[in-house]
């Protein structure tokens, strides 16, 4: 069963708001083993409107148009998609009663023209509004579906959950099973490469490849007659993928981020972390510290911009500042020497590296990056070279300093463990 | 002159991730006059490409079209379009450097897809990346227009800044002339309130207003014949929201972030500023060392995330926190009082709050935030109240840091020059 997606707001078109609403239907959608073919963004235009329905229509089992469906003048969708399914709009009383008890209830006097809320289309299915007053509708004719949704995102996905999920699992003979695999340390071609033999055009399961900043997302998606099925597609192809990442893999579920896989490794290890940074200038540190309860394993730390900061704070020896600058190995070791030291942290990160867009030469490039991590005395120094403008390399640089730490996390638990 | 943009991956229509290329792209051409007549997002797939780009084609003057460029097998895009503007695909010497050059230096072997990425529509001017490896394309074929561009959002814009600004506004058969307004520490709202006299539907100039997370732009386009006159519209619209707003606009040019306007004022007046963050856990340092050049004004910063570190490094009594808590002003003018002692900056931030989820209680929601701000001996500590996630929280924390910085060490500036 194909769906499709239309989206109406002039706004959406001028960029003043991001369009949250689109994923949110997707996500929902491919959760319910429906194939989103399809979006479309127009304009409170009703020319574009009809033309982006009728096309939508004509190769779509389902159609879901959000936005402009409220009392302003350039709210056009709900009359415009009666009329391209020529319907007609006709009163609804449990509506009326439902707004005049809304404006009473905030001692408003109603504006004129909410009386527009009030029509529907004939013969469909009416959803009312439990964050709002602007209805949803759906409407099903010549066996096309078209559901309408308000545009505000609290509204829509109120009403999604209450009325749209159920009718459409009612609606659908499929079911589908998807997970997720996200890698780090290896880039997005060289995945590709290794999983190439997995999938092929429509094959089921799916595979989609998904690249981030320092790591890379699988997708795996399997349709089936029922959930369990689906779920027994998807399985093989999941183990095959471990095997052949091992631990590059950094979690296997949705709604966990690099940072927390680190994050949960320290709280499962009780192990704690400081992160001395120069040319991240915090951002290892910020990143960290986005996931709830860190509170555990990170208790402090530096942005050691300048070398007199690297000196007072870590005990850098400038004769290494003189002799190999502040961007080298050497004083990337005396980093994480000084920072193991200092507060007795079990695991230090230290960064040192030019993020330009100036002070590269020949020999020590813009994107030239440093970084150090010890634990419990075992200290590991990696050389990077990242492109990009200051923003990417910065943010590159993060990715990679989380990254590290974790794989060498992962090796003193392993040496410990089995010696 | 109309604008269409088309989205391509799979990735988007199974709401894998928010498409914020489309707001950025549609704010982009906003700024230089264009009309968005409409967004379409299709999968990895060749046939809705196809359908998508000859609707866009038979309506628009340009189509710019963005996903699916890389190298990996489902990358349909550069394939697709050359097919439907009947163009073939020839090699590209230069980009075949730059690709085998990435790789080298990277220590990688080149994947054997990578040889995908050399190619290029005939007769098209091509878009280097500076912050990856996918080029783009501007392709003119029969008077339409295509633009194509990798999905990334950092090689997008940067892409977009670099070359396809000036390609669409040499385009344009009247001149434009655009000037952005950045205003911070007001809201999206009060912002609109204020200059709703000051345009119109279809006025030129014309107003857009852009809300940003602690900040809202304001961005004035006209058109002319030529611009000279196009110019000559706009000054007097900037005049006047100038006299509106005052020292809350941080800048009139577009490129200047607030950061860089807090670290252009601290080199102009030879001031050095350290941060002290909780709650922000290094955000704030990481944002304004994002400032080319920042090294002149921030020697060092510091995330005390734990009471312990606190006390330890900023001398925060101990009695303060059991009496106050961390999240009180007191602590934060402790924070600030202990800053400014340490290394002796001019400027110090301090912030302590509650980003949540957890922690919350009715005295001390989830969403309250100390910020503090000393300037040699002047200490402002602020109370704030932010909604959203985490991260949303994190976010508005951290412009309100700068913001009140800048705020600060104006009025300081102000006060040691008139008395």
């Amino acid at each position: 069963m194909n769906i499709e997606q239309i989206f109406v707001g002039t706004e959406l078109l001028l960029g003043n708001i991001t369009n949250t609403n689109a994923r949110f239907i997707a996500e929902q959608c491919v959760a319910l083993g429906l194939t989103c073919v399809g979006q479309t963004v127009v304009g409170d235009d009703e020319s574009m409107l009809r033309n982006a329905l009728s096309t939508s229509l004509s190769r779509s089992d389902f159609v879901i148009v959000t936005g402009g469906m409220g009392a302003a003048d350039d709210d056009i969708t709900k009359k415009t998609v009666t009329d391209v399914l020529n319907l007609k709009l006709v009163p609804d009383e449990k509506l009326e009663t439902s707004v005049k008890k809304y404006y009473a209830g905030r001692h408003i006097d109603e504006p004129q023209n909410a009386r527009k809320l009030y029509s529907v289309p004939d013969n469909c299915t009416v959803m009312y509004n439990e964050n709002g007053i602007t209805p949803g509708f759906i409407i099903e004719k010549e066996g096309k579906k078209v559901i309408l949704l308000p545009g505000q995102p609290v509204e829509l996905e109120g009403m999604f959950h209450k009325y749209v999920t159920e009718y459409l699992k009612s609606s659908s003979p499929e079911a589908i099973a998807t997970s997720t695999v996200k890698i780090c340390g290896i880039g997005e071609n060289e995945v590709s490469d290794k999983i190439s033999d997995l999938f092929g055009k429509d094959s089921n399961p799916s595979v989609t490849v998904c690249a981030k900043t320092g790591e890379v997302h699988l997708h795996v998606t399997a349709k089936a007659p029922d959930e369990k099925t689906a779920l027994k597609l998807i399985k093989p192809v999941i183990r095959e993928i471990k095997t052949r990442f091992g631990f590059d893999i950094y979690t296997t579920d949705d709604s966990t981020t690099l940072e927390k896989a680190l994050v949960d490794l320290l709280v499962a290890n009780k192990m704690t972390i400081s992160t001395f940074e120069s040319c991240t200038g915090g951002l290892v540190a910020g990143r960290i510290s986005n996931v709830p309860g860190v509170s555990d394993v990170f208790k402090h730390g530096h942005i050691t911009y300048s070398n007199s900061a690297k000196m007072k704070f870590l005990g850098v020896k400038k004769k290494a500042l003189d002799d190999h600058t502040a961007v080298s190995a050497e004083v990337c070791e005396e980093m994480v020497k000084g920072a193991l030291l200092s507060g007795k942290p079990d695991v230090v990160v230290a960064v040192t590296g030019l993020a330009g867009p100036d002070g590269g030469t020949e020999e020590k490039p813009v994107g030239l990056v440093y970084i150090g991590c010890g634990v419990k005395g075992n200290i590991t120094v990696n050389e990077y070279h990242f492109n990009g403008d200051r923003k990417k390399i910065r943010e590159s640089a993060v990715a990679a300093a989380i990254t590290l730490a974790r794989k060498c996390v992962l090796e003193y638990i392993s040496r410990s463990t089995f010696g």
